[in-house]
């Protein structure tokens, strides 16, 4: 297996603003619920109990983003979730595209959150005659790679997915990077050669079926 | 969208052992290239330069396994590499299905590390007729979903990977559960009701977006 530094930070800040993020991304949706269930408060306590997180590390999370938090009543849920928001940048609409219209593309054009709620999925873009005009279940559209730089630019892609083969990764990094695409979400796993201000985050989805079997080693070696 | 409780770990010792595999999973990646490249050593510190880690974090994390560094020399690429392969239990192979054979079950399927290196993709399943008796493009069959119990009995299953609908997740769940699977992997955006003994990863694909608006807006923000 390639090794793929690109799942990897590139310096300190980077690891403290990537883990951050994740665990803000993960009380957002924690707050999203108990809004929708009309609960007004919540303890940082209450809320590692509830969902199984740590208290301690709530705390500090969200100090680091100003204080909400009162003593004795704790976070008031609707604030703090506008606030988490507003820090994700997901409180405007950013326009994403897939590169890559095969099962890993079309399955990402009809996941859940990749069309809502701070993204819109604007197409799918492939070079495969016989893929461009379909669309995907939830109505997103096949259109020619061609007309990648036109959309970006017409329609202010800003986030660009590459879901194509380990050996085309490259040259649709390149591509969305000169067609002035800033963020770039990768999972064919290859070691792309990166562009300066173009943020690259490669998603490696081996590394689950790893801790699962991490885990599955513990079992046996503690039975 | 729904609040997905089970991304996170249950408690403080999951937490660790969480990070602690993610990180060990590149680690591996790093030493199976420095491997294929004939390199015999490296130390802590040239191996975070190479890949863009933390010299510390590593020294803290291969400490917890074992100590294989000699000062001044470094870790010798090829027992460390065995070394890791044995402590994330791959070092010998475990089965493994995938439930769901639309998009995201087929390109599962054909993902590169699903079907090597400690993995054997034993089969799709699926409840759709028109979907059985189909095979992913790298030859995976897609069998019916009633043989499930068969299947893990007679194959020794060890892994599932929940690739269904959100609706259907929580009964693909109890099933695996049922016929003895220990670790399921779920691609499901849903709250999944847990068995004792079973372990569940989520995989939560949003978060990864939303860690690339959070870059977008602070390059706004910076400008």
């Amino acid at each position: 297996m390639a090794t793929n530094p690109n799942t990897r930070p590139t310096n300190d800040r980077d690891v403290i603003s990537e883990l951050t993020t994740g665990r803000l991304s993960v009380y957002l949706r924690c707050l999203t619920y108990l809004e929708s269930v009309q609960q007004q408060t919540i303890s940082s306590h209450e809320l590692a109990q509830r969902f199984h997180l740590n208290s301690a590390q709530i705390r500090k999370d969200l100090a680091c983003f100003g204080e909400f938090g009162t003593r004795g009543v704790g976070y008031n849920v609707s604030e703090l979730r506008q606030h988490l928001t507003r820090t994700l940048g997901i409180d405007r609409v950013r326009n994403v595209v897939i590169v890559g219209a095969g099962n890993l593309g079309m399955a990402l054009a009809d996941y859940r959150g990749f069309n809502d709620s701070g993204f819109h999925l604007v197409a799918l873009l492939d070079v495969d005659a016989d893929k461009i005009g379909r669309e995907s279940r939830s109505g997103i559209p096949v259109l020619p790679y061609e007309e990648l730089g036109n959309l970006v630019r017409k329609r202010g892609v800003e986030i660009g997915i590459i879901a194509v083969s380990a050996d085309s990764a490259q040259q649709v990094y390149d591509n969305l990077a000169d067609t002035g695409v800033q963020a770039i979400l990768n999972f064919a796993p290859v070691q792309i050669r990166l562009k300066p201000d173009v943020k690259l985050k490669s998603v490696d989805l081996r590394i689950n079926l790893e801790s699962l079997s991490f885990y599955l080693k513990n079992v046996e070696d503690e039975s």
